[in-house]
């Protein structure tokens, strides 16, 4: 089997969430959410988030995209978010299917968006012609590996804020984000003014399960409505809100997030030494995106798997995960050098 | 904890699938179904349903149901189902609201629906002012525990084909329907006409996972398209797979859902003794639908959890599991007799 | 050609119309509402149904009903409806495909529904599988030519006013109900408690022009961004505008529904007199609905132009308009009697 | 009242359309569709668009585009547009809304787009994770008064149909566009590799009418399921179609398009003499866009409506309809110079 660097959902399950499913698996307890497990998951949200934190277990990153956003807006208001947005490019137009409402799309090289860029898509407020700006939906880490600071997201949620709009955040990666900046969730969510987050798990070594979390407390009220009418509810809850619960312990994510972080690193330091190798985006998480000879590429191909992210110049995404070894490093790197 | 005759699916997770998850939990493999567990899974659904049939497995029973029958139908047309039916009552309107169409209901004293029944919905054919009939949903085993047998589903499938519509069947409790008729899936699926179904494991021990099954070869060509932009793509396919591909050895779906209709069985046939009790409808599968007097009800609510389905004539469902045992029921049993 | 009693939509322009549209016709002014004739209709509106009243143009009665519906509704939450209702049959499906939410429907005889009826459909409160009852749509005049005097429909108001739900009034033909009360259209709308409102002017002498009123001031406070979106906002609206603003003069309105009324009225005596034909609804505006034999049927049909509403019962639906005149009546009775 | 260069839309009804709409009214003639008028408005679209042609009437130009757009549309498809497209800026999302599909943006300065460009849009075909493009919408005349040649529509149809898309045209101003080419409406669709068309008559001196023509012989068979559906059937189509019929004389469309390209013509010639004046896009239908002074745009809005395109720029945008009169334009002239 080759060696996986092409995605962190190449993983498997990481062992403390077995042992959670298993946990969980005693006896029978009501469906749909009125369980010990989903009561304890959610107490440790307001722990870790802040006491205005409302978390609900989802089946995935695009279902917490998707009815998370769907809950706040009207249908003729839209998302402002990066081009290469996960919602963009990745949901096979979902956000519109189930949403029906647009994306207005931000240029960026680093997948970062700026409070001058949201500013310049608040146009013709209030034109019947127009769908209105409404949510402004970031990810971090981004598409691209990149990271938001806390201090960078509070200046978009005053932007936001201060024009009427809700600051959302796609953190299907936000524990390699937290991980990065060497911070709490806290810190750059509901501390900076997010107003209401996808909070990934699967990731970073979860079976199958993403939260939607709102931290605004007059958002979402209706929640549980949209997620059962948008296929998103799990009738066994007991095993989402478990493997949250394992999630939000900093020995868990912080220990899984860190050492794939660190993964790329390593490989990031390897790399710079490698003669044609070129970084396209800055490391900051557990993606590196650069370029490499077409034939290096090709035979690395052989042994290793990844993405070819832009056939033309030949830039390559290198992701790590929870189960990236040392020894996997090492591998790609001396399979470079030779 | 209160012994639970509530539902199915406050039961927890066999240990064969636990196993299975964690079997599939080795080493990484490729995201979303291009994995060997997913490729054994089809094999498996082939060996059991026949060579036409494509298996895809989703996160539960309303995404089965609501993206199988989004793939097939055009927006103007409708899918004719019993007034009770699990799509009409209990999936939060997702139907009309994710595939954006109508129901047409038939009325029926015990969930199930007639070829007659299903020719008098067929009118106003081709009138641009009507939505058009276009697929017939039932459910076996069906929302009051009744069974459609092998037979009664080929007489619907022909009256559906001879009329330009498909036959969709809500197998959320196939298993136990099977069991009930001591047959093969295949026999009431395949071989009785079904186009497509929602094949259910998660109510019979599964710990969240369904599969849509087209066995009509001209269904579901872009179904994959489908998955993905109605929320139900699983990234780490590979558990979803080895969970269903468990699921389908007849050593555990038939061992199962026969042990949960025995117990139902058993406690029907306890029940039959009991002064005050009236059956309401014929008990087939794992489910009894019955009235007892409303200060039995309360009392037996002190140490049973179950659900009072018609408040006005103290109608209780009482369901049973793979999980229920027989001192589960014997309890139940003796605390009525008192 | 035929004589018409198929319906008052076969009808052309009452001329009174044809001359407003001409009126309007000088010089240019600003497109999308923000013209005088505009405003001057929308102070008529105040004027009939009270300063409450905001009323917006749209083209059609199905845009009417669907647009205003759906500016009011959360996507889980239903409309209880007669059976038979005009959203329900002969809508296409438009509201369960734009509005993407279900309709809840309720059986009765002469397409009246009643509070306890209403009552009966409000059970599941909060049960987020259960898509939830919010408004409450009824037809009048109905699609069977009923009508609901200001007393009922108050009766209806107060039960949904003590549910949180709202009323709306399907007013496809309102003219024709007030004419059969000999009421205003402020009696049987604002003060019977109906919350919005959509307001018929086509099938009465227009050209191709409906109105939403909103009557609750908490209600379609966004509508002109839903119109808009729901390709329901006209370029050109002063025409729109201008027809409405004529068709609320009493001297128009009244006078062509008490003649559609009246004709149907002198129709019905006749008919009456008729041997083997049996009314199945009581005549009380401008439709008939009754039983001939299949063979009068037949001959009728080669001279005029009519619906067979049950080819089972043979039963009919004579409909008359503005346009029918008292010769039309005159042949049509005198061919049934040869 | 100010003299108006805001849009064509501000302009009134053409003589010859009342005239038609009078004449469409006498007698009572079937509803939606199934009348006299509208067959020979259909003779018609063939007779000037080829046999292939047929047409259906809608309101208005959003509903002439969405519908037309989703009766081809998979949900998963998307549509290729200018970023400026209407249907992208001007409709207030009712793509996303109604259709619920996504529109991929294609940058340009003149509003034109190039087979390159669309070359481009064709990635990540068959990827289950991207919605996949199927449709291109061309705009001509364009939102910038641009007008593409049939030649340069010839080489979009043939990319597209290389790639198994399908090329729509949004028509709002295309008698515009002929007039400009000196052309027939032929020419630039049917022979040009349009699939399908919006075909507006409103912007042209029509009331309240538009359609959709389908060239493209396989598609839009079940379109009047979708133009019921989508609220755009109007019951007294023969008003629609007398409209449509009138309009496709060359001896009305012709005339008056060619008109109002005379009067922006004129209206060019006279600001290319202003000094301060500089066109931003080439003029070559009925609108002209270019920067003034502020002072002198604030100063001339005082006789004049017309939009400032481009507040930081300056730039506004100057319309003339079939209702601009020879004063109108001198009248802005000499405003101007003063």
């Amino acid at each position: 089997m080759k060696i996986n660097f092409a995605s962190d959902n190449y993983a498997g399950v990481a062992p403390e969430m077995l042992r959670a499913i298993e946990n969980a698996n005693s006896g029978t307890v009501p469906a749909y959410g009125s369980d010990p497990y989903t009561q304890s998951m959610q107490d440790k949200f307001k722990a870790v988030f802040g006491e205005t934190a409302r978390a609900y277990p989802v089946f995935n990153g695009t279902g917490a995209n998707v009815v998370a956003l769907g809950s706040v807006l009207r249908p003729y208001e839209t998302v402002v978010c990066a081009e290469k947005a996960h919602i963009q490019v990745d949901e096979c137009g979902a956000p519109e299917h189930i949403l029906r409402v647009k994306l207005e799309l931000i240029s960026t090289k680093d997948q970062k968006i700026t409070p001058e860029q949201i500013r310049e898509k608040l146009v013709r407020r209030g034109d019947i012609h127009y769908a209105q700006a409404r949510v402004v939906s970031i990810t971090n880490s981004t598409e691209y590996g990149t990271v938001y600071t806390a201090a960078e997201i509070r200046a978009i949620a005053d932007v936001c804020h201060e024009n009427g709009l809700y600051l959302h955040c796609d953190g299907s990666r936000i524990s390699n984000a937290a991980a990065s900046l060497n911070t709490s969730f806290r810190a750059i969510t509901t501390d900076a003014g997010v107003d209401f987050l996808s909070f990934g798990a699967t990731k970073n070594g979860a079976l199958a399960v993403e939260a939607v979390v709102f931290l605004n407390p007059t958002l979402g009220l209706d929640f549980e409505f949209h997620r059962k009418q948008n296929l998103q509810l799990s009738s066994k809850m007991r095993f989402s809100s478990a493997q949250l619960d394992c999630f939000l312990d900093e020995s868990y994510w912080r220990k899984h997030a860190s050492h794939a972080n660190r993964m790329a690193e390593r490989l990031e330091q390897g790399l710079k030494q490698v003669r044609g190798f070129e970084l396209t985006q800055k490391r900051q998480a557990n993606a590196i995106f650069g370029t490499l000879p077409q034939a290096v590429i090709e035979r690395l191909q052989q042994k290793f798997v990844f993405y070819v992210w832009n056939e033309l110049t030949n830039e390559v995404r290198l992701m790590t995960s929870f189960q990236t070894t040392e020894s996997d490093v090492e591998a790609f790197l001396s399979a470079l050098k030779t």
